[in-house]
């Protein structure tokens, strides 16, 4: 059997700039709307939120946005990140196709979220900010930003969806090493906590019930600002750092993907790696199939709506237009954690309109199953999010993320092993019900 | 703030030999002495539990020893491992020593124990075994063989120390996850077991109890080998792969070690870094300080006495020379599991000995305080064994070996963050029980 291959770049092939892909669509993306007014809102309207330059980038349609110095230099603790060719898995599968996967674990909070993460902690410290709120799912992006704050200096409180809160004690021990306060979401510390609690006291919470909690807390503070570890232009901006380096790894390997896939939950992970790619295409480049992979239970783009919707339930954000399946929905607990968000990202939604990328929905067990195959061959363990990214087997060369490892979800592989994983659905009625519940100004 | 600064070194700069102490020592270590007969023992003797290649090594005087390429292709997976200037943590301690660190938590093991996981594997699966058996304290090292079993497709079965079992759930999740078969230790399998079980039912059980559970299944089963993960020559000579990267990562810096700081259970992480800067002395180069340091509650070298002794409690192995709490002495279940061994390397143990290296013993909760005062300068998040090493401050330029990252303790630093965490000591009069209790062949 062959041994898999590693492509390394030197650390001077780390990206001077972010590649945005706003700049290369055939169709600007929908703006962002105020919820009040239904008119598309200004700098103003986000500054409350955000330091203004992570607002410059979020309407930004410039192609390249240059990544600060001390951004690079922290970058480098472990990026450029490694290309792998994995050809023990394509002899376990016995397929002929090629199977590289880009590898975003080896960074020290173990998942991609940290690119965009020291980003966004560095334009806060910028502008003088001391605070940041956030919402996590699984934990990967709050202990990103509980990382990212260490080394900044900024003091970083993290809503946790509490079904993840107790499912993965450790994230939160792990935010706490970094200096970080982590609380379960719905929580007593907000308004809109108290008032979801009030609600259903037994929720397992949602990532768009946490955003309401840490987007409170930042309006409500002078001196804290809000980070949010996907969805948003700028967040998936940042994460092109990804992409631009497979492009450069795939071309010492003498290949290019014909098929790119990544797992989708609020599609940061998938924009990072694809972006890049599809922008090549816009270019005249080469046309790749591009598959954006998302979890059977909380299907935002295989059976979500492309409609103005809220980022969270407590609907404190502005409305932006997106795959949704209602921001009152609230998905069944499955362990993929990270992949549990109503809404799909607003550039990645407007390509799946297009027709330019296409959406899978798989089911957990499958991935646990794909997940431990991929163990057994490479080595690595995934986390459970990357294993929704592993199930297409018939294309010549394929290239896939995997965003992260699963040094954290040990106890979701146990109970697959041992054979008490339920694969959960969601809930139809719900789901339709939420549809119905979307803001007016959807139907414009 | 100064950024920390990275040293990486090309894929074609993995050594293409490991280095052997031995042919270098100004005196030559003790023999291992049959138990019956306290005569030295030969390669037959030790033909049951190990492959000949690997005997050949334990006894081996040449200075450098061919990696076998499979070996070397493995190790492309995360080596060379980066060598850090811990910039950051030098402000944070305000010290105008320069501090460097080898990151070997860059394994998909996590930890330094993948580097002689894949070479014993390599090499028994050349001698055609399909079984192995060994034990693990912490779990790093049961989850390495676990990982390099499956990539070699070998079976691999983990007598995991009881308290670790217990305190570490998904270390055991994750050799599952590899494919292979984990067991509190001791454990109603084995001979060995029961009648430690039948002595003390409550027993925490401890390394030594565990190596005599895999020794027993490995010389009761024609198709098994066992495979240690410290202690033992060819163990430590697998790691040195980690100080030959350091010694030219160092030269890349500018700098060259004052003082090289590792942390020692068994012995090693230490000698991995260490002994290639030992051989340099001992053929003319520079005279830096070699610090060992080991926890108060296992105090190995500092307490221990230098003794022929088993390296097992239930005295199934030969007896090696080496610094000893006895055989039969238990260390309280504290954190850092890795390194709760009653002995420690002879090769280490000899140079202890010789006056080359200085030991150090330290207590858990100031290595708790210093592995988060780590993480929130460095980002990286220590395993407990590895802030063992971190004590050092007034040297000029100190050199540590990081040997593992901690997703895997955050229990551990839960309990320390809530005020939890027991300094715990051992007990001084099983210590001078055990040590009175020492085999007689001792007094040669």
């Amino acid at each position: 059997m062959s041994d898999s291959v590693k492509y390394n770049l030197p650390e001077s092939r780390i990206a001077t700039s972010w590649y945005n892909i706003v700049a290369d669509m055939p169709v600007p993306p929908a703006p962002v709307l105020h919820p009040g007014t239904g008119q598309p809102i200004g700098p103003d309207d986000l500054a409350p939120l955000f330091p203004m330059a992570l607002i410059g980038q979020e309407v930004s349609t410039e192609r390249d946005i240059e990544i600060p110095e001390p951004v690079r230099d922290i970058y480098r603790m472990w990026r450029p990140s490694p290309l792998y060719r994995a050809r023990r898995l394509e002899a376990a599968l016995d397929t002929p196709a090629k199977i590289y996967y880009k590898y975003e674990g080896v960074s020290p909070a173990g998942s991609h979220k940290p690119n965009t993460a020291v980003a966004q902690a560095f334009y806060n410290r910028e502008e003088g900010i001391t605070k940041l709120s956030t919402e996590t799912g699984a934990g990967q992006w709050g202990s990103s930003l509980a990382f990212a704050g260490a080394l900044f200096g900024l003091e970083v409180s993290v809503f946790m969806v509490k079904v993840s809160y107790q499912q993965k004690p450790y994230r939160r021990a792990m935010m706490e090493a970094y200096g970080a306060s982590c609380v379960a979401s719905p929580s007593a510390l907000t308004e809109a906590g108290r008032a979801m609690l009030a609600q259903d006291p037994d929720t397992t919470g949602s990532l768009g019930m946490a955003i309401s909690e840490a987007v409170e807390v930042a309006a409500t503070n002078d001196d804290t600002k809000y980070a949010l570890g996907s969805v948003l232009n700028h967040v998936l901006l940042h994460q092109t750092v990804i992409g631009t380096e497979a492009m450069e790894q795939m071309e010492m390997a003498g290949d290019y993907p014909d098929v790119v896939i990544g797992c989708a939950g609020g599609g940061s992970n998938f924009a990072g790696l694809a972006f890049p790619f599809i922008g090549a295409k816009f270019r005249g480049g080469p046309s790749p199939r591009f598959i954006a992979v998302e979890p059977a239970a909380c299907p935002t783009m295989t059976r979500g709506t492309f409609a103005y919707d809220f980022g969270d339930t407590g609907h404190l954000t502005p409305l932006v237009k997106m795959h949704t399946l209602g921001s009152t929905f609230v998905p069944p607990g499955f362990h993929a954690g990270g992949l549990r968000y109503h809404g799909m990202a607003p550039l990645v939604s407007h390509l799946y309109d297009l027709g330019e990328i296409e959406a899978r929905a798989v089911h957990q067990n499958p991935c646990f199953e794909a997940g431990l195959q991929f163990a057994r061959s490479e080595g690595i363990i995934p986390a459970p999010e990357a294993t929704h990214a592993e199930e297409e087997g018939t294309s010549r060369v394929i290239l896939f993320n995997l965003s992260g490892h699963g040094n954290f979800d040990m106890a979701a592989y146990d109970e697959y092993l041992s054979g008490n994983l339920e694969d959960k659905d969601y809930d139809a009625e719900a789901l339709d019900a939420a549809l119905a519940g979307l803001p007016q100004v959807a139907a414009e």
